[in-house]
């Protein structure tokens, strides 16, 4: 599967992923608005929510309509979508699946992980098929999924498994990009040579990244925050056929010079995601021009200007 | 809310908790092939996934309906019912109430974790209410939930202020109960005192529980592996006021005697998960002459003889 990322990044020529996150203050009011004037059309037990998630799925249908042909992929961060129950994961469902009818490779921003039979169960639900008795049918079927690895390999074995089985990718987190990942993440371990436990949960995704390789890169991906560029460089010396997602580009400070520890020589190895900075341009005073209704175009523009900005690192 | 569970602990003499982990060869065959033949009653969208959901919500009224009376709360691991998409959440959620209803206090297994944004995002979901714009409505509301400290401090404090808006509660994954647990959770930092990196999370998890206490505990617990009672005797000096949610009894390994260590003199601090054990019961020896049909007397019969051999635990 990282190859057919790797393929549509070249094509595009823009290693960038774009983050579906429809909190409410990033939804057009007008959408919003309409949807509530409307009669339920779900079950009815809760009809903000399912207004929302009518909402949401014109924002998402909209703004994949308006940038599917710029960038390679996007990252659905499922919490968005949980927080409104039943009909936001509907909404979240009807997302992945319109991307991928339009050609996107989607990343489910998940961060699960658990015992190895809990994680299995993950694994199915999001990675291709899940399988029960006799039967299998998909339930949320994305092309990669983000994985939190403080169970350790057993809790992390089962998406690598499913990686292979199903031809899909996950990337594991390793450095975050929020302002306490350092918390536990930087702590110096004592084997003797002063190395982080970061660095220790980088030797593992190496590990686990051997045994799924597609091509030069591995399906077992890592997660390395934008917002912390020195880490990047360890990170990528430590784990050269790791492809990164890199968030915090943007919104959460991350510039492009920051970007370049992350990526090979060879102009791979690493996709940035923005998720504010794209799906919220409307709001910035930059895209004002658009206004809340043409919203779409201002995300639309704001990939173009992130394309410019990333040029350097990309060849 | 944690004296809520304490007192319901304390009335059905009972420090145990019943984990509802439908997964599908947990589920008797009848139930199955009952539902797989009636029509499809939901968006019919995968008849298989409805009929195992339905399934799945008449095996645990059945449980609920059979142990309520014995145990002061069940867990849901929500994977088990993520599996199975949309009409799987549906039954998750309907599991949610169903228990709440019947006097139960739900733990919701949901080991979410993630920037500070994300995880305020999913504590509305799981923890009281979601908020967005001037509407607020419930998603997956249940009384505790299970928390992934691996982003630090950043992602778990909008879990901690949902306790306290809320008055609900949560147990942050410190020593879990898997064989591989250790490969990070184990590694000794160079902190000069030979300290391992899951007491650093105890140190968090007793400064973040100081912010939410509720008589003598705190509403912010720990998970705390059966299978690892060496571990469970170090972790209870460090957090005293710390309640304790204990996985790995029975099926995954740990005996009665292991758990001694999680519990205080006064005979609180913890609470023992019991899953397959318990819902399971029908397929074992001991419970043969319960049949299939009768599973729910069987988990009656396990959770009675589970009680029994906590009793040494528990005054």
């Amino acid at each position: 599967m990282i190859r057919n990322l790797i393929r549509e990044i070249q094509k595009k020529e823009a290693p960038i992923v774009v983050g579906l996150d429809p909190a409410a203050k990033l939804i057009p009011q007008h959408l919003i608005e309409e949807e509530f004037e409307k009669e339920g059309c779900g079950s009815g037990e809760d009809p903000a929510a399912e207004a929302f998630s009518r909402a949401i799925i014109r924002f998402n249908e909209r703004l994949i309509d308006s940038i599917h042909d710029l960038v390679p992929a996007v990252k659905p961060q499922i919490a968005m979508y949980e927080q409104f129950g039943i009909p936001g994961l509907y909404a979240y469902r009807h997302t992945v699946e319109y991307a991928r009818k339009k050609g996107l490779i989607v990343i489910a921003d998940i961060k699960r992980g658990d015992i190895g039979s809990t994680s299995e169960a993950y694994a199915m639900a999001h990675l291709g098929k899940s399988r029960a008795k006799e039967y299998s049918f998909p339930a949320f079927d994305a092309d990669f999924a983000t994985v939190n690895p403080y169970l350790g390999s057993d809790g992390v074995m089962p998406f690598v498994e499913a990686c292979n089985r199903e031809d899909r990718g996950i990337f594991v987190l390793v450095k975050t990009s929020n302002p306490s990942s350092g918390e536990f993440q930087d702590r110096p371990v004592s084997d003797g040579n002063g190395r982080l436990l970061y660095e220790l949960v980088a030797d593992k995704v190496r590990e686990w990244g051997e045994l799924s390789m597609d091509g030069d890169y591995s399906n077992v991906g890592a997660v390395t925050g934008a917002t912390y560029p020195e880490q990047g460089r360890i990170l990528r010396k430590l784990m050269p056929k790791t492809y990164f997602l890199v968030p915090g580009y943007g919104a959460q400070g991350g510039t492009a010079k920051d970007l370049a520890p992350f990526f090979n020589e060879d102009g791979l190895g690493a996709i940035v995601n923005s998720s504010r900075g794209i799906i919220g341009a409307y709001r910035q005073e930059a895209y004002a021009s658009y206004g809340e209704e043409r919203f779409d175009e201002a995300a639309r523009e704001a990939v173009l200007r992130m394309r410019d900005d990333l040029k350097i690192l990309f060849r």
